[in-house]
């Protein structure tokens, strides 16, 4: 069929991180329309133009606008990464509050645009906000995803490429669970040049002394905060991360991922209404199967413990649904 | 909308420009199924499994595979390269008759599949194919078209390139017209580095001693044949041109390119029922607008002229149509 | 000879210039080492970590790391960014000592590390500085230019491209003289789909009404404040602007950009100690030919005028080249 | 340092694997001038004109020339895929001997030109030329390696994704020995989505009714056959792999990779004076170090099996050495 209508992808939010998605994207050349939407029109009009200036030195030209939410009622993928800036002190209610502030609306406007595609929350806390997306808009479970743990996934394997002085993308393997303090590595899914990852450090302590799997966990699950004091925050980790994901749906890859989805009774954690990061097959249809990893006990009692954190929050916040 | 079955491309015919065709698209990453057609299922099969090899080495993972008619009725783009191999001493007519038994089943099968997108023609003689398979399938004139004189465009590109030593997609202009012995390059339309291509040869006449309009013009009219002399045939230019076209079509490029379509009175010649190259813009929905060249007196001339050739051969084979 | 160290660029500032520059290069892998450095090296070093989250995403693995100014003697290319924040109400005088205040201790650094490649000024006012570091450096002329009216001309294709609804790669043509507000283009140089732009314009009055040259060159020119004005800063473009010439330069392309670079007596300007952007043959050893572009009298006026105002900032700064 | 000289490739042979190696290379943009060299030289020249003509279209313009040897001299990489055609009922000796014929002068050529760069050896049987190519050309072990089961590898992960319908990137491992009949699957080092994919298998029992490792292995095996009965010779595989291995080289990329390399003592194989396949570091410098693999008895014997067949054939043609 004609061509001319595929894949527009719709960036909500384009603060420092929305700006970078639309960045790799455009980059990378993902999309043939990027439509960029901000409460502040000026800002998704600037940056739409700032991006199309690159345009000549681009090797595919595509089409860069700033747009409304009926832009969103024929798009393949809309991401959202708008939020409200951190204040300090808040509690973590508060924060909560103030997200779904400002996520819930959008949520509300892309819904009524009768958005049939795939929705990535990308705005923190991410889980809580990919599972108040999946209830408010009613999507199908396929159509709703966090980027969740794919970014501390990422980290994990830029941290061991450092580490080993070795291509990152040589490692295999998964973090899960929360996108938060209670995520964790189940060291037995991480694989390297041909064997476990923890093989190989015990095959070469001498190479790396105080190299240890809790330790690359540990900088794995604080890398967000580091960066963050070192810089002021992150956005081009996540960016790559983001346009990685859209890549899997538009070319229907059929990767395996470990974002933030509706789990369903996985691993004995008994409640059903929660997102959390498990690996899962991504495609043009957006999520599917669960891989089934052997989890070790002290496994399953961290990722049952990480799940039970997002449901509490997931309680905190449902009330607003109601709104 | 779900992604999961966007951007389908299928190849007919799997020969020596086919399977470069296929290379370049897979190396680009131009569509998420590449679906490769021959008429020894085996050969198309044999391709699909050599391509899929390089999978590990490439930026986005696309599905390959061998198919058949079928795998036409949701496809965006159709690429027909398949062709005789040139017997030597036949005459013009039995060169034609030969394509067209040929060219001719296979437009068939595509038209009865239901097949909706962008059909592009490549095989030769390209001129008089596209207009027969745009008669054929009873497709818009803006859904058929034949890669034509893109292909001769990018080589008098490439020879400017290669003349002054300087990046030749410095160079803009078309080539026009058939793509055989009757083509030509309006000069008027190529410039180069700010000023007319003409004008900067003059500028640095002393540089370039030797080196003229028309012998550049006459390299490009027989670049084909003096590649198929020193190495037995052609493919690559031929193959970066055709992914070219189909990245401009998925990416909704709207772009201008001198391709081969349907004129209408263009530049005074009057038959209407003849495809020929000329500037036009090229976009998700396929050929649109001509470009209003300023030709000379003499241009136009040689324009009608070409236009004529191609017309006398559709009219030699326009009873196949009948068929 | 072994590659291991070749393709190292240096970045110097990472503020949100800096930043996007780090990433274009990233995404599109055009080197196999980037080194930042900043004032501040904790930024520098998030942002190496920020993006270095980003490889298991991207096709080709760079070293990505923060460093200092001994990384300088090997490289390829280094780019300086950084600059002093703008304050209201600053004189002119103010604005380019506090600009060199920031850029010449980086100069020293650059120069004593013995660095021997090619330096680009991406700092404003970019053509004074780039005037400065060449002196600062000693460098020969073809080793420092700064991104200069390449970004200008960016900007002009976008434009066009908006415009027309066509593709902005179709533009071919230059803005030359100062990044600022004296700068111009000279339309003869500007051609489009086959004919000059002007006359495009001409044929399809119709289409554009309110449309002029006037028009399109006062939106480029104000390009930048505007994007300012709207998202608070620009990024994107420049950053895709230096991505293009770093990539012209590591391939060797042998293109011809608009960059600001020592004029000579060029179009009868006689100062011959000053920089601006002007068409110039640009590869692997940097910049080389100029252009003889086919100015109208009132185009070298424009020229002329534009050079003295870069001239008589030189004059103002040229003092500090004494300390 | 200036860049103008970086990234010289020269591939040797431009029959079909050359050719489309050279494809790869180019759509890829993986350095900035390419060299071509075959034993008629009208084939190379008309080569680079095919791949030049499609310049327009590609996103970083690479220099492309027929040369010689002298291009040689300062060359970071050169690729041999030069070989005879195979003759039906030949032994095993005589193939080698042709082999030979073709490869040894083309290695004194390659010596003469006093490269040093890393050169790779693709031509076959690739484990006895490469390790013949270190021994002629005298050059240090980490400067030659053949592409060996660096095909194979790719082959697998191509097969366990059509397979199981997911990324073929997804698998991890390597196929190691020979390149011919007597290579395996060490099966401990091929994980997918988080666990050995022998699990994985294992798993998911009733979804792969009749797959087994041991029928992955052999369709691994014979693949190359496989397809060159079905089309007649294998091409964009091989291409692709060789592309990829370049990119590792070129972008320094420090993975690891199954690529036929002198083995010295490994897995207790006690001839030291032998090629083949096993997983090693590959960087801007060459092949580094061996992946330490965990083999079983019984891969150790297959190990040590296959080392000896190529042994026995190093054997046969070393008395050429002398000549």
């Amino acid at each position: 069929m004609i061509a001319s209508h595929h894949n527009r992808v719709v960036i909500v939010g384009t603060g420092s991180v929305g700006s970078a998605v639309a960045g790799a994207i455009v980059e990378q050349g993902l999309c043939n329309e990027l439509v960029l939407i901000n409460h502040n029109p000026n800002k998704a009009k600037g940056l739409a133009m700032d991006l199309a200036d690159g345009s000549e030195f681009l090797g595919r030209f595509i089409t860069i606008r700033s747009g409304d939410w009926d832009d969103c009622a024929s798009a393949d993928v809309v991401v959202i990464t708008a939020g409200p800036k951190p204040k300090p002190g808040e509690t973590r209610m508060q924060e909560l509050d103030a997200a779904i502030d400002i996520v819930d609306p959008i949520l509300k406007h892309i819904k009524d645009s009768g958005f049939d595609g795939i929705l990535i929350m990308v705005s923190n806390p991410v889980d809580v906000l990919s599972w108040f997306a999946w209830r408010r808009t009613g999507l199908p479970r396929a159509q709703v995803f966090g980027s969740g743990a794919a970014l501390d996934t990422s980290r994990m394997k830029a941290i061991i490429g450092a580490t080993t002085h070795l291509d990152p993308r040589l490692v295999s393997g998964y973090v899960i669970g929360e996108h938060g303090d209670s995520q964790f590595v189940p060291w037995s899914t991480v694989s390297f040049i041909g064997k476990s990852f923890a093989q190989y450090l015990e095959d070469n302590r001498d190479r790396y002394p105080g190299v240890t799997l809790a330790g690359i966990e540990e900088q794995t699950r604080r890398r967000g905060l580091d960066i963050k004091g070192l810089r002021g925050g992150t956005s081009y980790g996540i960016a790559a991360t983001v346009a990685g994901l859209i890549r899997t749906i538009l070319w229907n890859e059929r990767s395996v991922v470990s974002v933030s989805t509706l789990i369903s009774g996985e691993y004995e954690y008994e409640e059903r209404d929660v997102f959390l990061s498990l690996p899962v097959a991504l495609d043009g249809s957006g999520v599917g199967d669960f891989v089934d990893l052997h989890l070790s006990d002290e496994e399953l009692a961290k990722f049952r413990a990480s799940a039970a954190v997002v449901r509490e929050h997931c309680v905190l916040i449902g009330g607003r649904l109601e709104a």
